[in-house]
């Protein structure tokens, strides 16, 4: 019976307005910690932000525990990837970490709390949802962006290699060098260091921007014919509800039972 | 009598298109004048601007004023932003500053007066406005995407710091540097600098990358779904006003008068 | 009558499907003899270009003359852009030049030559001519960006010019500047140089690079909504024409005839 | 007999789904070689994957046979563009080289075989394909595109080449330069060169930029548009096929089968 009193009461203070913008706050100030940090600050301030550091863990405790209880279904609750993170910030914060290769460990989990804005406002959440749902339908794009990419790396640190080991030494350097000459970045400099030794390696350069240029804009109609097609489907669903009007079909119906009527009709006569 | 009188005499003279290109005119000069500033010209000619800047500054506070009187509602007069911004730069420029610091504000402030040109052409004022009014859609892409430049930089102003403050001394800095990143202007530079210290810091980058461009794609096909749709509705507005055609409903209505005149046969058969 | 059938003889041959793709060759050779002279080559192959340098201008003089005179109305005939743009190249190629200046000039007529090309295929042409005429839909949005620039270059040339007078100098420098930072050409460097001076200058480049690229891609997504309409309306056109099908009006025709012969079914019975 | 027992055999082996597993499978492996290749590995490393490459060689050689065995039309077989490629790739690996000229080509094949993962996945073969497809259409824009590149070719080479031969020196060098310019890679830099001897060179490389941007963005929308219209055409035909719904012309056979029934009552009255 205690239990289910506590559930309850979990239930309200988690549906709080009050509640969620005490977190949502609490979220922002431990932002501004985070970013207070990385600015030379007085010793004083540090232990200032220690403590506070200590409440919003605690708080996040609190609130986890809270809507942890008021889950009714204690197994669906980590189904969520969202509670997941929720809880392993939270974790990960709570153990006491002092050593110098840790404590960087504890400041990056730290950090990612910021994150904690995305699962608590729910256009956010939406929104990154919605990218990361368009990822897979891009999926055969990327596979073959990948496959230019892994051919072309081949060939550089085939042919390269022995001109510049730093950008071409092996395959994984050679597509980082591919990734550097796709945005663009002084690219020519990496073009004319092998034109030098290959006079016909522009051809290399050329059809590799042309290849990845013409990958990447059909990645990008692909996600804008997606999202149009979508608004198309809920556009006419919403226009087809609104609506209500008459559809052929009504109109058919209506035709047969005047033929109907024009047959009762006939015997009369 | 003399007020009502005084204000009729405005509104003809504002609404009096002569005057508008008066004013046009005298902005285009004022304009014409300022890029003149910047070019070392003999005193003489500085002096002749000076007079000028005078006349201008005249006839904005004649033209402010016109309008003002011209206005129905006097409280409703100060409701538009644009009048608001008028009204600013005619009293700052009013202001006699010979004060070096001051100088320049006045100098910036006749700068601003070229933005009057957006505020007296209906075309650039209606295309200001739907740009400003496509921003708050897109708040919450904005959004994400300050939380993601936010924690990228608290990573790279805590791992990256001792390396180069001048680039991630701290959380501000670390944006500033991230914005450089996402243009791709020699972020390689700023990639090889930190990979020679983490050699595994290239996932940083090129995740922050794909993050960033996949948000812009995102925010770039938000506003033309938006743009699109705003265009469809006024375009299918458009056609079923100018159609004024039949309608299936018009149709029903139609066959349903037949059957009422069918059945009106019956009893006479 | 000699002229007259001058005329008809000019047209047959303008029209000659032989002769178009005579001019077309020669307009081809006369781009790769242009190519061929940037590079170093002997004297002989120099006077056998200048020899046929001069039969393709002859061929050039005979072409135009030959439209000229199928043209029926010589005046009209000046009227087409593309036909002035003709003339003037074969009448400033057959001007003798010698003097190094005017060389330049006719060497420049010549490279000029090769736009004949887009003036002889039409879909060239068409391409040429709806990219000229979507250019004045976008006026105000150049307008526009040209406002932007030149209240940025006037406030750069007044705050940034003694810093560095090369980017800075006067306000027209400062819009070649500018251009420069918003294709993110080392737009770092520029700003890095004004935040040595005035540290909070970053908001300048930032909001710079925020207005133009937004009104960058209010432009293209006025273009694209622009042909897309264009599409559409072509489209619709098409599909009506094509179906010939039975419309609403077509079908409230239909019943009317039936109510038609119903209240002639009355009086019968 | 035989040679039929053998087809059906093939064909029952090429569309097994086990044996297309093991196909994609080796492939993978060959590409994960090739990557290994270009670090530097031990020389029983070397050795083992020599062996491994001879037994992909062979499965390679097997799996064509295969195919080419199962192919009820032998001639056919290699009208398919793949089919060719496949087979090149496996003859080509099949010659003993030893050479260190041929060697590289026999290593280039050996990186061409992860291309083997594009003719086999069906997904990235319609994806590749749709991309060649688009091309054509593109057509006219890149014979534009290329002719704006000539005639500013052609004039850089003509002024710019005694100021920097590297950059200018002949059309072809030229055009690299433009094409450099075209992805604003340090574009200031030539820009400011030529500025130097040419103070206004400046309206070279602003109108180059314009009009590539704007040839660039219409071969996009160009792009963009073409994929819109097959989506749409696709989208409407599997709509008209899932309504299966009454059209306008249904409605008007009703209706007329309607006013047959009345003709038929008249006389019986």
């Amino acid at each position: 019976m205690n239990i289910q009193k506590l559930q309850q009461a979990s239930q309200q203070l988690r549906d709080n307005k009050t509640f969620e913008w005490l977190v949502v706050s609490v979220i922002i100030i431990s932002a501004l910690l985070i970013g207070a940090r990385t600015y030379p600050i007085p010793d004083t301030l540090v232990l200032l932000i220690q403590w506070l550091d200590i409440g919003i863990t605690l708080l996040f405790l609190f609130e986890i525990t809270v809507r942890f209880i008021a889950a009714p279904n204690k197994r669906r609750f980590f189904y969520s990837g969202w509670n997941i993170f929720d809880t392993l910030v939270v974790v990960v914060s709570l153990i006491p970490i002092e050593n110098s290769d840790l404590a960087l460990v504890g400041r990056l989990v730290r950090i990612f709390r910021v994150l904690r804005m995305v699962s608590i406002i729910p256009e956010l959440r939406m929104l990154l949802n919605s990218l990361l749902r368009a990822m897979p339908q891009l999926g055969y794009v990327v596979l073959l962006m990948f496959i230019i990419f892994y051919i072309y790396a081949a060939v550089g640190a085939t042919f390269f290699a022995h001109i510049n080991p730093d950008l071409w030494g092996d395959i994984s350097i050679g597509m980082l060098t591919l990734f550097r000459v796709m945005t663009f970045e002084d690219w020519t400099d990496v073009m004319y260091e092998t034109m030098a030794v290959y006079p016909l390696s522009w051809i290399y350069y050329l059809s590799f921007i042309f290849l990845t240029t013409f990958a990447f804009l059909n990645m990008v109609i692909g996600i804008v014919v997606n999202v149009l097609e979508d608004e198309h489907v809920r556009e006419r669903e919403a226009q087809d509800q609104a609506e209500g009007k008459a559809t052929l079909d009504d109109l058919i119906l209506e035709i047969r039972s005047l033929r109907k009527e024009l047959n009762n009709l006939k015997p009369d006569s």
